[in-house]
C-alpha cells in the first residue's frame, strides 16, 4: 500500500516535472491532445475573426457558434438564448439601420483545454469603426468538441478598457 | 456490424428519453452524478452570497475561489490574474474608503457539468446598497472539483440591466 502511493506520488512528480527535462513519456498524449484542442479551438476562434471581417455575419455564427437552442449568449445584463436569437442580436447591433460591424481584432487569447472534448478560450476584442471610434472588452467562450468541430456553448462578452 | 450500430442507436435513444418514463438504469450512474454535482457547485455559489451578507469577503473569496495564481477574475475590459489580487480588487471596490459591500442576491442560477470534475455556473447578481441604489448583471463561473470542494477557476461578471 505505502509502495504504491509513493509510486504514484513518484509518477506525479515526474509527470508534473518538465518533459523535456525528464523524457517521461507517460503525460504525452495526454499533452499532446490538450495542444491539439487549444490550438483547434483558436483556430475556430480566428476564423471567425476572419468572417467578421469580411462583412458575413452568417459564417461568424456557422463557424463559431453551437446551432442549438441551448447556445448561451451573455453580455453585460443580457442573457441571450439559442442560436437564432443570437444571430438576430448581433443582426440588430451589427448590420441594420445604418450600423456597421467594423473591423474586429482578437488578442490576448488564452485557451485551455478542461476536458477531453471541452475547452475554455479567454480574450480581448476590440472593434474599430470607419469613423474610427473603437469598442471593445474581455470575452469567455466554453467550447464543446461536436461531429462538425468546436463550437461556443457559452459565450460571456463584456465591454470597457 | 450493422447490429451493434442499431444496438447503440437503441441505447442512445432509450437514455436519452426521460428515466422515470423507459426506466432504463444505463445512465443512472451519469445522470446522479451530474446532478450532485450541480447541487454542489450551486451549494458553493450560495454560501458565497451568505459570505458577502455577513460581510465576510475572505471567507467569500476562500469558499468560492480556487487559492492560486491562475484564478481569472474577468470585469468588463478588466482583467485579474490571481487569488490575492483578486481579493484585493474586491477588497478596494467594496470594503475599503467609505464603499459599503451591500447586499448581494444572486438569481437565474443554472449549473451544468461540463466533465466529471468540471461545471459550469451561470446566473444574475444583483447588489442593493444602503441608500436603496442597485447595481446589477450577469457572471459565468466555471469550477473545478478540488481536494476541498468545487472551485470557481475562472469568473466573467459584467454589469448591466
Amino acid at each position: 500500500m505505502g509502495a504504491m502511493v509513493a509510486r504514484r506520488a513518484l509518477l506525479a512528480l515526474a509527470c508534473a516535472a518538465p518533459l523535456a527535462a525528464t523524457g517521461c513519456r507517460c503525460c504525452e498524449p495526454r499533452l499532446a491532445a490538450r495542444a491539439e484542442a487549444t490550438s483547434e479551438m483558436e483556430a475556430v476562434v480566428r476564423a471567425q475573426e476572419a468572417a467578421w471581417n469580411r462583412g458575413d455575419l452568417d459564417a461568424f455564427m456557422a463557424l463559431g457558434y453551437w446551432r442549438s437552442p441551448e447556445l448561451h449568449f451573455l453580455s453585460g445584463g443580457s442573457w441571450t438564448r439559442g442560436y437564432d436569437t443570437t444571430l438576430a442580436r448581433y443582426r440588430e447591433r451589427y448590420a441594420s439601420g445604418g450600423n456597421e460591424m467594423g473591423r474586429l481584432a482578437f488578442s490576448e487569447l488564452e485557451s485551455r483545454a478542461l476536458a477531453q472534448d471541452t475547452g475554455l478560450v479567454r480574450g480581448r476584442w476590440e472593434l474599430t469603426f470607419s469613423d474610427g471610434r473603437t469598442a471593445g472588452g474581455l470575452f469567455t467562450l466554453v467550447m464543446r468538441r461536436m461531429p462538425g468541430g468546436w463550437r461556443v456553448v457559452h459565450d460571456h462578452t463584456s465591454s470597457g478598457t
